[in-house]
C-alpha cells in the first residue's frame, strides 16, 4: 500500500499528464475549479460500484473496475445526449487491498477517460475494513435546450437500441459457472483468473463501451425524442422510459439484436432472448425516433449498429410480438436493488438516483 | 425500509418543493441538468462518510450524519471562497438501516441544503450487507479568477482562523465517555441516546456549520491570500496550507480560540489548547491575509469571530509561540486516515482527493 495518503496522491496527480482544457486546478486542493464552456448546460452524475455487489474482487480484474465504475457514469452523460468533461472517483478502499490492486484499478478508470478526454479532477479517498465502494461522478455538457429526456417519447415514435444486448449478462454467467467449478473443485480461495483474449461476452462485461459518441450524434441532429441507457435490462429500461414519457411499446422479439447463438454453447434462441431481454449492464442506447426521421436514422454510427426494435404506443402496457405474430406482456424483469433483496416486486429505478 | 426504489425516489423528489434557479432537470431521469451562471468557475468537490469511520450509528443522530455528511463538501467549497449550488448524494444503505434513519438522515441533509439554497439533484443508491456509505458531492460557483487556494500564502501574510477550535473534538470525546460508561454498565446495545438542548461542543460535533458567506466575503473582497478549511485539525492544516504555498508559520498559542474551559470538565487549558490544535472537524476557515489588508479585517463576520492567530515565515517550518516566550516545532497531529490505521507518520492529506 502507498506509505502515505500524500504519496497516494501524488501518484494520482502524476497519471494525467496534460491539463485539459477548461480545467483550471485539478486533484490537491480542497475542491477542483473548472470552467464550462460558454452556453452549455450542465449534466451531473453518479454511480456507486460496490465490492460483492456490482464487482466480485476474485473474478473482476481491478482494471475492468475502474473501468466498468467511470464507464456507468459516462453512459448516464450519453443518455442525456451530452459529453462528458470532468470527473471525481471517491474510494473507500478495503483494508484487504493492495497497491497493485489499486494501481490497476486506477489503470482502467484512466484509459477510459483518456479516450473520452475527461479529466479527473478530484475525488476523496478513506481505508475501511468492509467492501471497497467507488463513487464515480462525472461532470458533462450539452448544448442548451438539447439534452435528450426519458419523458419525449410519443405515440408513433419509432424505437431503436444500439449494438447487442445480453452479451455483458452472458459474460457475468460464464463468471459464475468458472466460480462454482472452482468452488467445487478446490473450495473458493484465489482469483479465478481470466487469461488471453476475452470472448466477446467477457469482453462486454468486462469493458463495457459508453455510447458518448452514438449520444451526442442524436442530440445534435435531433433525431431521438427521447433516450435512456441500458443499464438494468432492456424489460426494465424501457418500462423507466415508457413511465417517464406516459406511453406504451410494441418490442419485436424478431428484431431485438441478441448475442450470437455460437456464444452461448448449448443454450436456444429463447435464452438468447431472455438475456437480452432481462440482462443487464450492457449500456447500450435505447432510444425513440419520431416517424418522419426515421429515414435519417443510419444503419450503424461510429461502427456500432442501430436496430429498428419496435414502436411507441398510446396504451400504457408494453409488448413482445413474439415471432408466430402472438403478443405477450413484456413485464420489467431486469436488475433492481430493491428486489434482489426480497423487498419488492419488480419496480422502477432512475441511474440519476 | 421504503417498499420499492421508485417509492423511494419519489419521496425524495418530494423533500425539495420548490425548483431553484438554475436547476432544469433534478432526480428521476439519467443524470440531472444544471445551468451555472455566465462568467462563474466551478468548484467540484465530494467526501465520504462512512459508518464506523466518520460516524458511529450507536451515537450520531442520523440527522446528524446527514448534515456533517453535506457539511463537510459545503465547507470545501467555502474553503475555495466559492458559494455551493448543487449536490448529488449517493448512498450505499446497509441492510440494517430502518426507513426512519433514512428519513432523519435527509432530513438533515435538506436542512442543511436549504439554508445554504443548496439543490439536491441526484445521486445513486445501493442496499449493502455492510457499512452504510454516503459520498456528497457538491458543485459551486466563484467569479472568474477568485477562487482562494491553498498555495498563496507569502512571508508576512498574517494568519487568521473563524470561531472556536476544538469544540467538535471535545464534543466527540463527551460521546466517547458515554459509550465508555455505557459499556461498562450494560454491554453495548442500544443507541446512547443525546436528548434536550445538546451542549456547546455537542451542537459543534453533530451540526457544523460551513462558513460558506466568509468564505465568500474573503474573496469577494480580495482580503485573503489563501485558504483552507479546518477538517483535520489546524496543526493538519495549517502544514497542508504551508506546503501547497511553500512557506512556514508562526502561531502564536494565546490567539487560538480554545473551548472555553467552563466545557472542559476538570481539564485544564494545555488540553484545551490540544483539542484546538489537533482536533479535527471544526470546519472553522483559515486564512491568510496580505499585512496591508489587515486593518480591512472584521472582527467578527455575520456573528463569527475571526482571530489574528499568527503570521506566515518564509523558513518552511511551523512554530508554536507558548505564553512564556519559548517557540516549540507544530507537528501536524490531527486526523489522517492512513496515520490512523499505523501505515505512516503523520501525512498530509488534501480533501479534493
Amino acid at each position: 500500500m502507498f506509505a502515505t495518503e500524500h504519496m497516494f496522491v501524488r501518484w494520482l496527480q502524476r497519471q494525467q499528464a496534460r491539463r485539459p482544457m477548461g480545467l483550471h486546478l485539478g486533484i490537491g486542493d480542497d475542491a477542483a475549479l473548472v470552467e464550462p464552456r460558454a452556453g452549455r448546460e450542465l449534466i451531473l452524475t453518479t454511480d456507486l460500484s460496490i465490492e460483492d455487489v456490482h464487482f466480485l474482487p476474485q473474478f473482476h480484474p481491478p482494471r475492468a473496475v475502474g473501468h466498468r465504475a467511470l464507464a456507468r457514469s459516462l453512459s448516464d452523460v450519453a443518455a442525456m445526449g451530452g459529453i462528458p468533461r470532468f470527473a471525481l472517483i471517491s474510494l473507500a478502499i478495503s483494508r484487504r487491498t493492495t497497491q497493485a490492486w489499486l494501481e490497476e484499478f486506477y489503470a482502467g478508470v484512466f484509459a477510459l477517460a483518456r479516450r473520452f478526454a475527461v479529466a479527473v479532477v478530484g475525488g476523496d479517498t478513506a481505508i475501511v475494513s468492509g467492501a471497497t465502494t467507488v463513487d464515480a461522478t462525472v461532470l458533462g455538457e450539452v448544448a442548451k435546450g438539447k439534452a435528450i429526456l426519458r419523458s419525449g417519447a410519443r405515440p408513433g415514435d419509432q424505437l431503436f437500441v444500439s449494438g447487442r444486448l445480453g452479451l455483458s449478462a452472458l459474460g457475468l454467467r460464464s463468471i459464475e459457472q468458472r466460480a462454482e467449478r472452482a468452488i467445487r473443485k478446490k473450495g473458493l480461495r484465489d482469483a479465478v483468473r481470466t487469461t488471453g483474449k476475452l470472448n466477446d461476452a467477457l469482453q462486454a462485461h468486462f469493458y463495457p463501451e459508453p455510447r458518448c459518441h452514438l449520444g451526442r450524434f442524436l442530440g445534435q441532429k435531433n433525431l431521438a425524442s427521447s433516450l435512456i441507457d441500458l443499464s438494468d435490462g432492456l424489460s426494465t429500461d424501457l418500462a423507466r422510459l415508457s413511465e417517464a414519457s406516459h406511453v406504451g411499446a410494441r418490442v419485436w422479439a424478431e428484431r431485438i439484436p441478441v448475442p450470437a447463438s455460437v456464444t452461448l454453447g448449448g443454450s436456444n434462441h429463447d435464452d438468447a432472448l431472455s438475456l437480452a431481454l432481462n440482462g443487464g449492464e450492457d449500456y447500450e442506447l435505447l432510444f425513440t425516433v419520431p416517424s418522419r426521421k426515421v429515414p435519417q436514422v443510419p444503419r450503424e454510427y461510429r461502427g456500432v449498429p442501430l436496430h429498428h426494435i419496435g414502436e411507441i404506443r398510446r396504451a400504457k402496457t408494453i409488448l413482445l410480438k413474439l415471432p408466430g405474430g402472438k403478443e405477450v406482456a413484456l413485464w420489467p424483469l431486469g436488475y433492481d436493488h430493491f428486489k434482489k433483496l426480497g423487498f419488492a416486486p419488480p419496480g422502477r429505478r432512475t441511474n440519476s438516483r
